[in-house]
């Protein structure tokens, strides 16, 4: 440590995140929490020897407070984080979150604000939990033209993929074995349909492309469709189906960004990504392809990145300047990709009648719009005569796929498309 | 950028690593290339556009140079490097280094007189080339106790051993080839032998493990003895071989640093690192277990690494604090763990006489060691009637499986030990 005084945080949410920042900030003894604002001051909380004098169910009396050279906020959403954080910042706070939905939502107002008042923002912990993935992009890789994302940056929907590939059960099973074990919410919507996923992404991606995502530009698709037959036939030829959270930046400089499930080859390192681990996988010039993965949630992992922000901007305190590579306002926006411009191979997952001439019928109609194959195979003939038939198409232009998938639709020998998940190449 | 005049780079070698540094420097416009200097002024070089007049045979024209404000040396070997720096520090000036053996062997010395003469040394490209590893360990990761690195930290060694499982064929075969393709030098003592491992192990130890690691204190061992059947009898037992760069605390907070090949279970992380990549698994509290993975050589990736650094400077230069957290002498000498005193699993390959009770005999000698087996398999028997016999210890002292070992050679039925590994838990 390089200066003498104490520095006080002031923390905001005690929940699983805000519990582990208190009990690991216990063996620093040169930062005191001055205040914890809770929601229920009568709840009994897991840490040992709390001062409860600290606790204060209002908020306001840690962002207002003078004594208070951190805010760390860790509730979660938009209101009343917001508002609580703006007025920290206009008092001069340094701003420690782990609110991805806050950043995503209000990230540009934020981060202006912040380099208005002179203050930071930091948010290690609000993307892929505890791995490094904000500070080396900012500090070791500053210099690179960062060009691709792929990233598993939600546990939960993680896990029941995982889940689901490893014993051949459905999703509705897994989610609520999930539920009981703790690693889906009563409501998973947020995880499952993908929220969360492109909350992290808006983020990551602004600040990897260097241009402001539009949170609300983002495609977005979550799990829920997936079924253990999917899992099987992408198994089958060589995939593991996962959550991915994408972002590209296209050769005209614009932001392909997407959150959805795909087919990705078992040899790339996101198939070996299991149960709840997160896992980023960035490209750029001059470094290449680096990887990064480790524990995307729970409580120490968590504490863990929201340390090493606090320690990072306690460090900087002693000085009058602030670390420059701390600010973050990106004020170009970037331009984005719309889902139907993009280039895709796709699975189609079909049940047809078992009659003579049905594939060549799908390869006809696909290739009418553009779309060449690259495997079609008939995954068995079930009992009323139906076929499951596989097809893995060539990259192609996904406004391309829905109008194929709009003839095949009409076909009579097609009686369903069961599935389309994207595939990684 | 935050600060207005150009910062003044003097480059000490233009071998693969400098060439990469002038190309991608030449995109960032208030770095300037002042000087940089070379072996052979007559040498032709792959840069566009260079400007021949910066080149200068004496690198003391650099570290005098008044102008130079950061001084990027990229020659490698202890001296002149050492001279250069150390002259360079007095002068004021900041180091990005790529020199690994360097700091292994004088890093303590750099380190402190940089802090006495208030300027820093960085070194991100020194370590596992463009994965962005020393910076995440100094900020995101800071509040942790780290207390586990494995790492593979060697590409040619990885090159070697991936091909050997791959195509099953000899070290010597493959080494061949890797110096064919310049994977490998002409003299590949450093890299196989687990000098180059060795080197970088010192310096991230000593970094993670928050204690000067001793590289004379560090048990090493290479690749030479590894052969195709060990690369066999390992993928049987579901493992892979890999050169292991380890360092742990012990629970008396001892260090024990090694470099070695070991037996990596085919679902570790580490298992899955191929060819030229390197990858660091770091261990400790809060965090628990993350991983960074990338490519570890190689002229654009590691200038993507040199960079960084560069422009971590760049960016501290226009305050007059210098980043605290690029401080980096460490002045607790860690207590290293003697080999004889480390505890491991290991991997037998013996040739026994293929005579009844023969297993016996092995299980027996090495329980009078206090060795458990965890398995023992006869892996075939050949025209001599000989017999393969692999064993798979239980976690043992390795002095007890050495003294084993020695009694295991007197057995008149045990005609060979073949080889002996060390097996990663």
């Amino acid at each position: 440590m390089e200066h003498n005084t104490k520095v006080k945080i002031g923390l905001i949410g005690l929940g699983t995140v805000g519990t582990g920042v208190v009990k690991v900030l216990k063996n620093f003894d040169n930062i005191e929490i001055a205040k914890i604002a809770v929601k229920n001051l009568n709840k009994k909380r897991d840490i040992e020897n709390l001062d409860e004098s600290l606790l204060t169910d209002n908020p306001y009396e840690i962002v207002n407070n003078p004594e208070v050279d951190i805010v760390v906020e860790v509730i979660g959403g938009v209101e009343p984080a917001y508002d609580l954080l703006k007025t920290a910042i206009l008092n001069g706070k340094h701003i420690v979150t782990a609110n991805k939905e806050l950043l995503a939502k209000k990230g540009q107002e934020l981060f202006n604000l912040a380099n208005e008042n002179n203050t930071v923002i930091l948010y290690e912990a609000a993307i892929a939990g505890g791995i490094p993935i904000i500070m080396p992009i900012k500090t070791t890789l500053a210099g690179n033209k960062i060009h691709t994302i792929e990233a598993i940056l939600n546990g939960t929907t993680n896990y029941i993929l995982t889940k689901m590939e490893k014993d051949g059960v459905s999703y509705e099973e897994v989610l609520k074995e999930a539920q009981k074990l703790g690693y889906a919410e009563t409501d998973p919507t947020g995880d499952v349909e993908g929220f969360d996923s492109a909350y992290k992404i808006a983020t990551l991606a602004t600040i990897a492309l260097n241009q402001r995502v539009d949170i609300n530009k983002i495609y977005r698709e979550g799990i829920t469709k997936i079924c253990a037959r999917d899992m099987k036939f992408a198994k089958d030829l060589g995939y593991r189906i996962k959550l991915i959270a994408l972002a590209k930046l296209t050769e005209d400089n614009k932001a392909d960004v997407r959150v959805h499930p795909m087919l990705v080859p078992i040899k790339d390192c996101l198939a070996s990504i299991n149960g709840v681990t997160n896992s980023v996988v960035l490209e750029g010039f001059p470094v290449g392809r680096v990887m990064f993965a480790g524990p995307g949630a729970g409580m120490f992992p968590t504490a863990s990145s929201v340390l090493g922000d606090i320690l990072a901007i306690s460090k900087s305190i002693g000085s009058n300047e602030m670390l420059p590579l701390m600010k973050c306002a990106h004020n170009v926006n970037a331009l984005q990709v719309d889902i139907n411009d993009t280039q895709n191979k796709y699975y189609i997952a079909i049940t047809a009648s078992n009659t003579p001439g049905v594939i060549g019928s799908i390869g006809e109609i696909c290739g009418r719009h553009n779309i060449s194959l690259a495997s079609v195979l008939q995954k068995g003939i079930d009992v009323e005569n139906t076929a499951d038939i596989v097809v893995i198409t060539e990259s192609c232009k996904e406004q391309n796929i829905k109008s194929a998938i709009s003839e095949l639709e009409k076909n009579s020998n097609i009686l369903k498309i069961n599935n389309i998940i994207r595939v990684m190449e």
